[in-house]
């Protein structure tokens, strides 16, 4: 079994390793702006599913063309965004935008959006789909000024969609989730384990494979 | 500012490390079972506060009588224990226990709880302690029969209280949390900044502190 990981994401591929699965990463490259700005009216959770879906067709098709696309190989792509009263958010542009939406976020909850979308090239060649959106609420804490000023400073919000992590140093200004909290650090487990039984792979088999 | 963790867990200690937080590890050798055997009729909540504070304060204690408890010290004592039906689970004797606590768990709602307690000898050598359990709602997954087996023999559940873990192979197997997710890993990163704070003690100046 080959397994793919469309995403450049360290912390779904952190995810996935701690939980006993080693993928190959492939990078999809794909133009994320354009097709969001084509999605006018949707949802986060659409827009999310999207980006997922585009990222691991990408993938899956650029194997194919450089016929890496061998019976039993797996293609995950996954993509997150977060909502916040009705909005979806990305990345911070700049730290007076990190520190801004930490003044409208604390003490409020928002729900991260991850769009799970999964390619199977079976052993006979042939391929099928599954996909699912996980949605976890995200109950964010109360910070000081002195702590959102020195969290904005260590960067880390820049790097992220909604301007937090639930893995890093942000941890400690999350109070709680509702929901699954691998799906708050980009990759849902319960979810990809689902969509790879309805493909007829079981997860525990996955396990303790070479690469 | 000198920070120890009163604990052998793994998992705290990196739960702590990726929130930015590098503490020194002592490891008290409280005799749980002694304690536990004595709080016959208490809550699980109880049993994993009273041991949380014992650990804590058995370290604090060593490093007093060894004059390592030097002004800025801060003492951090954790106890996790899972509740289920009423009761509190351990970790299994064996891979039989394992497997029926399995049996019992799989589409229920445990709650994990871990006890925090810790020490601060501030900077005129006075000491104050500040303390709180913290509960986290658990939603196992379903299992099938080769999952579970799987997962028995990985040997990851003989290794920790309820069978389970968030963080490692288990994480697939967890449907969700309601509550603080690092609770579950075994130390609360939002309630340690709330317990530090009561102290007197900005979390983030305690990143990227040189032991």
């Amino acid at each position: 079994m080959q397994l793919i990981l469309a995403s450049a994401s360290p912390a779904r591929l952190a995810t996935l390793t701690n939980a006993g699965i080693n993928p190959i990463v492939r990078v999809s490259n794909v133009d994320e702006e354009t097709i969001e700005a084509n999605m006018g009216s949707s949802t986060p959770s659409e827009i999310a599913q999207a980006l997922a879906q585009a990222k691991c067709e990408k993938v899956t098709q650029e194997l194919a063309d450089s016929n890496e696309l061998t019976p039993n190989t797996i293609v995950i792509g996954c993509d997150s965004v977060f909502e916040l009263n009705g909005k979806p958010y990305g990345k911070p542009e700049n730290a007076a935008q990190a520190k801004s939406r930490w003044q409208e976020m604390m003490n409020a909850t928002g729900i991260l959006h991850t769009g799970h979308y999964i390619t199977f090239t079976n052993e006979h060649g042939e391929q099928n789909t599954a996909e699912a959106t996980a949605s976890t609420q995200v109950h964010l804490g109360e910070l000081t000024e002195d702590e959102m000023d020195a969290y904005v400073k260590s960067g880390e919000p820049l790097a992220v969609a909604g301007g937090f992590t639930l893995d890093g140093l942000g941890g400690a200004f999350v109070q709680g989730v509702t929901g699954d909290p691998s799906n708050v650090v980009g990759i849902s487990l319960p979810t990809v384990r689902k969509l790879l039984t309805e493909l007829g792979i079981t997860w525990t088999n996955l396990w303790n494979q070479a690469r």
